[in-house]
Formats: structure tokens, sequence, C-alpha cells
């Protein structure tokens, strides 16, 4: 493992060449992950161990990456606190029971590592299977992002329940953010007890709020998560979408990488995250729906004004979507491989 | 109208107070507003020049407001160009049949002032009941705004379609760009010649782009548009929300007032905005559904950053929320002019 160029830029340091790795890049977009899916629904799929570690190898011998991620659902550590869900087709997870006050905070468990046995199991098989030859990166939501899922019971677009009830019970609201950080503590460290590589925190929802709002309300948590979770040789990424107005401050926690999506440009992200952090990101996903060349062009720019090639990790600014053609993914790799 | 707080602000000048305004003020969060939807749709409502005069009066004789904004719906322009189109109830617009290629585009007419008679004779109507107590401000949605809903075909969240088409055929992108800055032009030019004392361009939904996408696919339309609808002593307000990334270059335009969402504080938007330049915003629409004693905090907050207070125009983020209680909007507007 040595070797691995995404643990060396993660590092900050040169790597033989750019690594690379997408976001949901184990999904709908291979078709022998389409052909699995007729037969098993995706929790059966992240928590059965043959299946999960068969699903995250997919991209790894389709594309060329440098990296696994593990296959799990971002719903999974709200299971194990006692969370009734589902993951509905073409909606997204759905609460059975949306969180509303004080009582609904109360009746959610901690986490219990002893239920994660088939993520353990999952983490091994896979390890087994990538034979030191490539890292595999574990993850969770974060609090936020895990809390917007639980007040507003299903994906949103404006996240008012959760803002709401952020405003109007802070008591509540720090009582559900203390919850889930020990629990996303706890579910993060049991994959650093499996044996992951690096660890990814998603704060997919967290440009929402304002600045102030993401100091006060969020940042607090996430300090503690990220300084809670850390091991020797361990890369950290902090990951969300939409963080222009407070990009400072999301990089300010104790990790090793930050994740940014594609608004702003690459090199003006890694200004203001500072030059003593890695960098992941970050060519909008809608691209890579159409043809390729236009792709290209925008990973040229990307390498054009990029300040160093240490600490670069090469991604997408969010999740692969879809209908991605997976060729594009192909291609995409090889290309970043070749700057 | 030389009194007009809100004229004054926009102007950079001192104002006897803080003006305040908001952007739907006149809807849902009405009950005279919801009784009269008991009987007529919204287009119906927009389209009648006694009906819609009635809905921009409402949120002035309730609030307090600074400024009277003309009743319409964004997708008038739309309608205006032979686009055939619902407003369906707890959707939003929807598109019968959405933009794909040139042909679509082809088949888009342009605007017709004529068409627009309706609209002519409720800026009067409204101005004689204004009496030169308040001004009136007018507005559209921005080409790209338009864009998205005439290729989406619904409201969308990611914006995947619109993408799609403007990174997958420029040239047709380019063409219906040009056709929306056309008839935007001449849709806020038939409001300037009826009377209307401001006017507002909404792009609401800009902020899904990255800053070079911004500038290469939009800005050009917008710099445009704004030079054309140039007219002395009427203040020009762009409004976008999201656009942390770009804000300086949203900003570049030919307008007097740059409107902001709640993403940045805003004495740092102001700062990138340019001193030269008035501000209009941000607080976040959502604190408006709680307690108000929490959003006096917030508006104690932006003001104890605010550099100075020439040249500010107190609003929302975005849009009044259709469930915010009105007593809200009342309390918050005598709190503002108490600043």
């Amino acid at each position: 493992m040595s070797e691995s160029s995404f643990l060396a830029a993660c590092a900050g340091k040169s790597a033989a060449h750019i690594p690379v790795w997408y976001m949901r890049q184990a999904g709908r977009c291979l078709p022998e992950y389409r052909v699995l899916k007729e037969h098993y629904d995706i929790l059966t799929l992240a928590r059965t161990p043959e299946l999960a570690t068969r699903v995250t190898l997919m991209p790894v011998h389709r594309f060329g990456v440098d990296a696994a991620i593990l296959f799990a659902d971002i719903m999974l550590p709200l299971i194990g606190m006692g969370v009734d869900l589902d993951i509905v087709e073409s909606v997204g997870p759905v609460i059975a029971d949306p969180i509303r006050n004080a009582k609904s905070v109360e009746k959610i468990r901690s986490l219990d590592p002893a239920d994660f046995e088939y993520l353990r199991k999952t983490i091994v098989m896979i390890r087994t299977e990538l034979a030191g030859k490539l890292p595999l990166i574990g993850f969770s939501g974060a609090p936020f992002t895990l809390a917007s899922y639980l007040i507003e019971g299903k994906p949103s677009r404006n996240f008012i329940k959760t803002k709401q009830l952020m405003y109007g019970d802070r008591d509540v609201w720090n009582k559900l953010m203390e919850k889930l950080t020990d629990a996303v503590i706890e579910y993060l460290q049991l994959q650093l007890d499996a044996g992951v590589d690096a660890i990814q925190l998603f704060d997919s929802w967290v440009g929402c709020l304002s600045k102030e709002d993401y100091v006060e309300y969020v940042l607090p948590y996430t300090r503690r998560l990220f300084t809670a979770v850390s091991k020797r040789g361990i890369p950290r990424i902090h990951f969300g979408t939409n963080t222009a107005a407070f990009l400072e401050e999301f990089a300010s926690v104790d990790c090793e990488v930050v994740g940014v999506d594609w608004r702003l440009p690459l090199e003006d992200a890694w200004e203001r995250i500072g030059a003593g952090k890695a960098i992941q990101g970050n060519l909008d996903p809608v691209m890579l729906l159409g043809d390729f060349d236009i792709v290209k062009k925008k990973v040229d720019d990307i390498f054009s004004h990029l300040p160093r090639k240490q600490g670069f990790v090469f991604n997408l600014g969010h999740g692969v979507l879809p209908d991605t053609p997976y060729a594009n993914l192909i291609k995409l790799t090889e290309y970043v491989h070749g700057k």
C-alpha cells in the first residue's frame, strides 16, 4: 500500500500519477450492478458481505480507479440507531417517523458496533480481495446531513423542517446532533478497526446553511467528530457540496483532505482551504452524461489552473449520476492518469 | 416619490429609515390572498388587472413595506412566447413540451408587447392606487432561470437536463438564451414604459452552475439585458440565490442593486459586490416560520455587522414561504424600520 497514489496525494505528497476515484462509483451506471439490483434491494446488497464486496469491487475492475469505496448506504448508521426507514426506488430514504421534538430524539438509541458485524466482515473481505493493491475508503454521512434526513423524512430541496427545528428548538437540535455525532464516531471507528485505509465524511446538504449558522449549529459537532476518528496514517476527507460561503470554516476541522463541488474553481477553493491540506474534486457529474470531448476540455481547464499536483485527488463534485454512460468514466480515469 | 426610502437606498443615498420589502410578499401567507385563490387560479389572478392590482396592494396594507412588487407569475413572458404551460398546485410550472433541441427552440416565438396589454393596465392601475406614495417594482425571471424551467419541464433540484443541453449543444443553448434575453428585455421594457419605478431580475436557480460556466454560458446574456433596460432614475436589481461562488461576476452587470441570499454574511457579500452598488437581502425566510425572538436576534446580527446604512434594502434571502405567519412580517417590518 506504500505505493498508493491516492494515499500519497492525501498526504500531500507526489504520486506516480494523479489518483482518481468517483463518489458513487459503484452503482446504477454499471450494468453488472443493475443486474444485481434486479434480485436484491439496496439494503440487502449493503448488508450482505459477499454482495457488498462484489459491488465495491465492480468499479475497481471497470474504471481502473485508484481507490475502492465501501459499498454501503448513507442510512446504515441510522438503522443501527433504531430508526425505521426504507429506501424507496427513485425517491430515496424515507423515514417512517420523522424527528419532530425531544421525545422523538430520545427514542433514538446509541449505535452498537455489535450490530455492524456485517460491515466489519465486508471490509475484511474487500481488503482480502484488494490484497494491498488498492486502498479502501470507508465513509459515513455527517451529523447535519443525517439530521436533515431524519427531520425532513425524505429527500428535501429547501430543508425547511430541518432549519425550523434548528432555529426553533436549540435544545432538541443539540441533543440530536450530539447523538448523531457519537453514532458517526462509533460507525467510523468500527470501519477503522476493521481496516479501512481512509475515511470520508459526506456533509452533502450542509450548503443550505448560512456561514454563521454553519459555524454555530454544525461545525462544533464536525470538529469533535474529526478529532475523535484520528488514526495514524489514515487520511480523513471532509466532503460537502455548495460550501462556497464557508469553505474556510468547513476546511478547518482536523482532516487531511477537503472535498469540494464544481461551483468554485479548484484553484480558488484550494487557496481558501490552505496549502497544508489536500483537495479532492471537482468535475460537475452532469458533464459525464454528454460527449467526452467536452469533458476533456473541462479536465484540461482544471489542470491548467492547478497550482501543484501534490495533494490533488481527482473526483467529481458529487456522486456519479445513474444515467452516466460508464464508458465516460473509463475514459476519464485514463485521461486524468495521463496528466 | 422623491421621499421613497427604497429608491434612496437603491441609489446608495441616506433614507429616513432602512427600506423593507419581501420577495413573494403578495401570496399564500396572506389570508385575504388565500380567499381569492379559492375563486381564481394564479394565472387568472396575474392576468386580470383588477385582481392583480388588489393582490399587489395586499402586503402594502398589511406589512407597511416600502415598495410594492407587481403581482405576476415568473412564467408570464414564456406564455407570451407561445409556450404551453400550466401552474400546477403544490408542484409549480409544468411545461407541456420541454425544450430538447433546435426544433423546439425555433418553435418559440418572440415576445409581442401587444399581448401584455393586461400587464400595462395592471401597472397603471397599481400606480394610480399607490398615488405616488410608494414605488412599484416590476420584474422578470432571468434568461437562465426561464431556460431551466423550459428545459426541465418542471421545478428541478439538480438541473441535469438544463446543463446537459448547455454543455451538449452550445448552438441550441445560445439560440435559446438569445431568444429569452430578447424577450425579457421586451418584457421589462413594457413594464418600464407602463411606469414601474424599479425592476428586479430573478436569476433564482443560477447558483447550480460553476463560476466558469456562469461566466461563459450566462453572464454575456445578463450583461446585454441589463444594459438594454437602462432608464434614468429607475434602479435595476440583480437577484440570485446560491451565488457565493461567483458573486463578483454576478454583480458586474450594469445594475444599481444586487440581491443576495442568506448564505454569505451581508457584509462579506457587500465587500465582494463593491461599495459602488446597493445591496438587498438577506434573512433566511425559514426563520420567519418560528418565534419572532430568534428573528430579532438574527436581524440585530445583520445590523451589527453592516458597514453602512446607505444603500441597504432589507429583504429576505428568497421568497416568503407560504406557511409564514404573516404577523411575523408585520413585526419584522416594524423592527427593521426602528433600526
